[in-house]
């Protein structure tokens, strides 16, 4: 907008931009954008971190989808205490190994110590199973399906992130029970499929299914699925997971029921779970060195508008088209809001809305009045347009959807670019020294993975399998191991986690 | 019906049926009624309780309810860390008088010990106030309306209640920041509105909007407003509470910010907050020597559908019938679930049910099927009418209005019966003794307060003022304090709390 750009008289122009790149500098650009696009503050309990309202509403829009799904599939909510005592925590030992490091431990309460200590759940296998074991009695029990929606310790210390790895967060962790591995196996891919969704359909970022290694598999599951985003540099992030459990569980926590023929059975569990971790991957995949690119479907105010008032211009008259489109366009369902704050100039605004990742600015000057039109500014792309205020909710709505398949398009493009098909260890090597994620024939023996990690150990973390895809391409008859020369089972990702 | 009645070969008359009634002993009437009604488990956690589904359900709609109203509002919600440091906890010295005794403290992480003890939230104040002044600069940040919906911890050791009074429960706090008092006032009274409509409109529960004493009010705050509710035999329970904390912590936590005329100011600050005692509280005044009664506004299932099936019977028919009626209701939006199953009798089913507390019962049997017609059973009244297929889902919509209707009309009669108007101390200690909630002439003093506990110690409890409500009766002139003989102030209920 020519009125825009010349009254450049700012007033407050101070603490605006950002001072990384995120190219140059991504840990740095990261946790600046996080805290100036106002999703984050930093707490001053190193590792936790204070959710605003500009990431919560995001939280807010999966969840609805997300509980109302899972409602479909006849799972319910509940809610287990935040308090596990150590007896009960330690009862599946491979489990209570991959979690123990990181236990927060309660010991007093006002000036009196406890009797016995006891833990703050890091997740609710523990908590919840004694309890299943005494609510299921026969097959009509069955199947059992709970869910809960709350916060979760693990007391990290390498490395505390926002959103990724964060000493607290909020998650749904679902819990069932059925008769038959069948029905768990079937119930896994259903909820992976949720997930898929909530990352592509919502945050607008591709993911691969796929099936964990022995290794990188849930402590004291059968099996894990989960979806895997590539971050870009090679670096895979677990976006979220769904386990089937087996019968160990049911074993340790003697879940059993008497099927329709009187005989004694032991139930097949699941558990899955996905975090406001999705919010940080959202923040990495898509932003830029101006802010936070929010996708559409999940952003509080999808559409800003601001008055681009002119020396001579109908101020008045500005202001009211500005309020007449918010209107129109929240009638519609689109989530609009105008800022009409005297004391910053329009460009001003512009960086700060930029800044927060708003997918579409409408900008409104005194040209734009006398043609009945708006001016539209895209936040992925920056392009503009001029739509007639006749046509707006229609043209707005296709601009919105336009945003949302670009932001996944771009990303599924930049996803393939990296990742590399290898066959042997030597391209292997190569691949990733140049960052990739890798895409390998793999003998799937629990040896190799821990020689790969071995082999590979070194200041940029060693590599590691990010899950076999569910999708496998072929495999032809002969295809050896990367690794180790065997023959290979399974196309396998590689690469360093985040 | 005939042949439910008839047809009493019941495979599994166990565990159903409560053996305390509620009039004879109702602290063990109430524990049992939460767990037969499936509301509650015990956990192995002294004062720890297991929401489960059917108590999770009646949540969910309040909060549904709750968090448009707020939004409406423009509360936006947000989500701080469940720990707190010492110091931040400590800094306002009123306030955690009142809660040091009943924090939980986390001392270690894994086997390590921290460097200092880190409190878990009793409340989010002291949390959420530093971010608070570092937020609000001058008085275009105002108001800040914040809400969180989560977990806090209590670690209190009297005598703990499902509900009621539990270590960990599940809540949501607001906590609002003005430029102006007259804006904090108004927002107090907004809320506490919210909070009436959720007890008389949600759970049928006429209350009592008031103002606390100064010695019952809020640790740290202004003045507390409140919604009381009479659950009989003279006791009182604190319902929800919406505060006015003043300018107290902000003087604390320096909420500062400087107003349209370059002025510094200081906040005014309101905090509120309703829990799954509500829960608790409606079991309470509703509950019955049969189990659970539900208002249809909260009830997870509103009418449940029992085949009466009859040995020459069309039992296909009967069974078919129910689906149809399930579906017809379900379309309808009433939530309707039908009881199939095999093994149970009717007359079994119907305990089950009524023990759960669903507000409606649909029979039907070869009669009902003859006649195009079901039965339905209230369980507030066991009142049955026959009403025909045609016209079901109107009908069945005039029987839940009805329940909901009748409970609460139910529930003032009897809290208008239990209430006792005295002017003296000898009326104050007759009622007392006869377990009535009290309102009596008062002179507002906090020393006559403390008096009128001391003098009323006993096994039953001390008797203290619940609330002075809002809506004042006419005080004429001249009348004394029923406590001191000073002049009266205003009316006030007292009791006991529960």
């Amino acid at each position: 907008m020519a009125g825009g750009k010349k009254k450049k008289e700012v007033k407050k122009e101070t603490g605006l931009g950002l001072s990384f790149k995120k190219d140059e500098n991504f840990g740095e650009w990261y946790s600046e954008v996080v805290v100036h696009g106002e999703m984050i503050e930093y707490y001053d309990i190193s590792g936790c971190y204070i959710l605003r309202p500009w990431s919560m509403g995001i939280w807010e829009i999966m969840q609805v989808f997300f509980d109302a799904e899972i409602k479909k599939m006849k799972i319910k909510n509940c809610y287990f205490p935040l308090f596990v005592s150590s007896s009960v925590l330690e009862k599946e030992k491979d489990h209570i190994e991959g979690f123990a490091p990181e236990v927060a431990w309660v010991t007093k309460s006002g000036k009196s110590d406890l009797e016995i200590p006891i833990a703050i759940r890091p997740t609710s296998e523990t908590v919840m199973y004694p309890y299943f074991s005494k609510w299921i009695r026969g097959h009509r029990d069955l199947p059992l399906k709970l869910n809960q929606w709350c916060n979760v310790v693990r007391w990290e210390f390498s490395n505390p992130t926002p959103f990724i790895r964060s000493r607290e967060f909020l998650w749904q962790e679902g819990h069932t029970a059925f008769a038959t591995k069948e029905e768990a196996d079937e119930e896994v891919l259903q909820v992976l499929e949720l997930y898929r969704r909530i990352y592509e359909e919502f945050l607008a970022i591709p993911v691969i299914k796929g099936k964990k290694s022995e290794m990188e598999k849930f402590a004291g599951g059968l099996y894990t699925t989960s979806v895997e985003v590539n971050k870009g540099h090679g670096r895979g992030v677990q976006g979220a997971t769904s386990h089937c459990l087996g019968q160990n569980f049911a074993k340790m926590f003697e879940i059993n029921f008497e099927n329709e023929k009187g005989e004694k059975g032991m139930v097949w569990q699941n558990s899955w779970a996905y975090s406001t971790r999705t919010i940080g991957v959202m923040v990495m995949v898509h932003g830029d060195d101006k802010g936070l690119v929010l996708p559409p479907k999940v952003a509080s105010v999808q559409v800003v508008v601001v008055p681009v008032p002119y020396k001579d211009a109908d101020t008045q008259g500005i202001l009211d088209a500005c309020t007449a489109t918010v209107e129109t366009l929240s009638e519609a369902g689109i989530r609009a809001e105008s800022d009409l704050r005297d004391n910053y100039s329009p460009g001003w605004k512009y960086s700060q809305w930029e800044m927060k990742g708003v997918p579409l600015r409408i900008e409104i000057g005194p040209k734009d009045l006398a043609n009945n039109q708006v001016r539209c500014v895209r936040r992925d792309n920056g392009s503009k347009s001029d739509i007639k205020r006749d046509n707006l909710v229609e043209q707005v709505k296709t601009l919105l959807d336009n945003i949302q398949q670009s932001l996944l398009d771009a990303a599924k493009q930049k996803r393939d670019a990296s990742v590399q098909v290898v066959k042997t260890w030597d391209e292997f090597k190569d691949a990733l020294a140049q960052k990739k994620m890798i895409l390998a024939p793999w003998c799937d023996e629990e040896e190799v993975e821990k020689d790969v990690k071995e082999r590979t150990r070194g200041e940029m973390g060693a590599a590691k399998s990010l899950c076999s895809p569910l999708e496998q391409p072929e495999l032809p008859e002969g295809t050896i191991c990367f690794a180790s020369g065997k023959p290979a089972k399974k196309w396998t990702y590689w690469g360093r986690s985040y």
